[in-house]
């Protein structure tokens, strides 16, 4: 190449992954080496998960954001029970979205009252076993405060609920909007007063709001234009609340880069843009907890996808590496999770990681149906039958939001190392 | 409305359904009133599915097509076992995409060589219960076959291989394209010759071709062309097979109607048009058995999907019916596996079939992501809290296609009545 031919534009890259060192020619996930990690899990594919690097992400968020914001995991974002029982002890809370959560979330030994229930289609059987537990309910309808009301009446408690607010605005640019116009989820802002007033009346134990206006947001001025709507809405909403809430959660919406071309969120500029929005928070508020409700930001990037490649083959001049894995169990990597267009989550060869990218590959899965791709045209090494292929990004939204049973294939296993 | 307003277009409407007769107010399945139906089940969410259906699509299509046309079932449109029972004493052989599928196959008793097997990324494990079990392999590439004869040896028998073909033309208008092009299915038809001659050698048993191009097409035209050139190409290439093949599976490609404006696809006339292809097939092909595989077109009208509306919400003007099913269920309702736009599928209240469709509401499913809708902006009489709410076209695809664990919810059962 000529050295005019500079003007040519670069394609958009992915982001630089953070942590899985790699050690000789190989990926290394919790510092064990993938092919050994592989010969321990007995059997391709898997899911490995870094517990380091979900500490570090904690961490760092901590040190982040202001001092006295409290932190929740939202564990539908990885609901492995030895995650759940590594996040239990490093966050503030557990976030759930259904009394099957919840139970895993009791498990771990967390106090019941930091463990948080949303979901807009609670059924009477899961409101009976969190108001049985003691956790907090984030109610979502008039309808549901008044089977809890009728609950906590038959078992002699006082049921501990939040109210889940629909805003009147929503996360900008967000990958998931939550809020604002008509949702199903929450209450409409404008009726919460009404619901505050009947809420006292019926004697239930006001805990405070439940914000939660988008997910999956690379912009920090976004976010941030969120948390300011969001506070200052909590603060209109306090005034009409039967005591002083104890806890506001702000949702989350902090987002990882998947596709080439998103970087990461730089969270310091958020905590500072929210250390700004704190003096109001903490004097209008009355003393409530700021929660930040995070799912994915704290576990998608610990995680990879391991498969093995079982066919190498050249279809008109087409290179394919056919893995053992697929869309079954990594739906959202191979682009048939709601997305729009598809584009290729970061791969790589973990066993060949020394190795110049010099051939385009096409990384498939094992399923009979052209959906199932996890790598479109990527640079990598030769891959040969039984290479491991990673894709990275994979702690978050992988195994359990992705049809196992599809073709009738095993269930892919699940490791924290 | 004045009579000359009839210049006003009428918006698409679904397809008219097939089954499921109303009794009173209540839609029934299999003749059982499907709220007596949810009784019997014991909780909902769940699958119904009417082996009647089942029982009347096979009659019509064995009526339709040429007398000599072998009808498979690809069971992974549905792979409930009691389904899979039911359609082997009804087809004249099973298709298979995976050693588990394989197991339900063989214990319906049907003969292990009216079992085939396609799959680009069969593992070793896999090709040995296989070749154990004497069922048919679709090779889908040369180290497969490779690995196959060495099996054989290992256990000392001949494999039964059929060769999967990656055409050099596709279905056309298809909802999926599986042939034509570079390809990860099958063996590219110009290199089928050189495989022909190695199977020979390696001393495996051949019975024939498997040659699919798509899946989920309404034409007539488009599904006729491809099995004249689907015809024509097997005959091409039995002239290089080392015995006259025993079967050619033309593949299916058959669809059923989804959304508002799609039509029922008019068998009789591929049946017709087949039937002009069949006397060449018959001589050039050496009697050699064509079989049509479909799996969607035998069960996918036969199902449907039943959840409860658990709560009724009006937020800001527009209706929501939060039911206790949604997306981990039935994920192509929803738009959300591997669709560009999101169309409703055809949805009703089973309880009120007697009444007018006076409210427009959006059915929501129980999850906190606003991807999980089952119905948008749909015509439907007032929907309250314990109406039963079906999706239809849930025969296929369902509840094997979907996240089950997808946020802790109990998996959905399932009853073939």
């Amino acid at each position: 190449m000529s050295a005019d031919s500079g003007i040519k534009k670069e394609a958009p890259k992915h982001a630089d992954r953070i942590g899985f060192p790699v050690e000789g020619q190989e990926l290394t996930v919790g510092g064990v080496p993938v092919s050994r990690l592989a010969a321990r899990v007995g059997s391709t594919p898997f899911f490995a998960y870094d517990r380091a690097l979900m500490t570090a992400r904690v961490e760092r968020l901590r040190k982040a954001l202001p001092k006295d914001v409290h932190l929740h995991y939202a564990m539908k974002a990885n609901p492995m029970p030895a995650v759940v029982q590594h996040m239990a002890r490093l966050v503030d809370g557990l976030d759930v979205a259904s009394a099957g959560e919840m139970h895993v979330a009791l498990d771990t030994g967390i106090d019941p009252a930091t463990i948080s229930f949303a979901g807009p289609g609670k059924t009477v059987h899961e409101l009976s076993q969190a108001v049985g537990a003691g956790i907090i309910i984030n109610m979502e309808s008039f309808n549901e405060m008044e089977t809890i009301a009728r609950l906590g009446a038959e078992l002699g408690v006082h049921p501990k609920v939040a109210i889940r607010v629909n805003p009147d605005f929503e996360l900008k640019t967000s990958g998931m909007k939550m809020g604002g116009g008509p949702k199903q989820f929450g209450v409409d802002a404008e009726l919460v007063p009404q619901m505050l007033k009947r809420l006292g009346d019926l004697g239930l134990d006001f805990y405070g709001f439940h914000i939660f206006s988008g997910s999956q947001n690379l912009r920090e001025d976004a976010l941030l234009d969120a948390q300011q709507k969001t506070i200052n809405l909590a603060i209109e909403l306090t005034k009409h609340a039967p005591r002083a809430p104890r806890l506001v959660n702000i949702g989350g919406g902090f987002g990882i880069p998947y596709f080439p071309g998103e970087r990461h969120l730089d969270v310091e500029a958020v905590g500072e843009g929210l250390e700004a929005l704190m003096p109001r928070a903490r004097n209008e508020l009355q003393g409530a907890e700021i929660v930040i409700e995070l799912g994915r930001y704290f576990v998608g990037e610990a995680g990879v996808y391991v498969s093995r490649v079982v066919d190498r083959k050249e279809s008109r001049g087409t290179i394919y590496l056919i893995t053992d894995g697929g869309l079954h169990h990594q739906l959202s990597a191979s682009g048939n999770f709601g997305q729009v267009i598809r584009k290729n989550y970061p791969v790589a060869i973990a066993n060949k990681m020394d190795q110049a990218e010099d051939e385009e590959s096409n990384i498939v899965g094992c399923l009979c149906t052209p959906l199932d791709r996890l790598g479109d045209k990527v640079g990598l090494p030769r891959g040969e039958i039984g290479d491991l292929v990673v894709v990275f990004q994979s702690g978050a939204y992988g195994r359990s939001s992705s049809p196992t049973a599809f073709l009738g294939h095993p269930a892919p296993m699940e490791v924290l190392v």
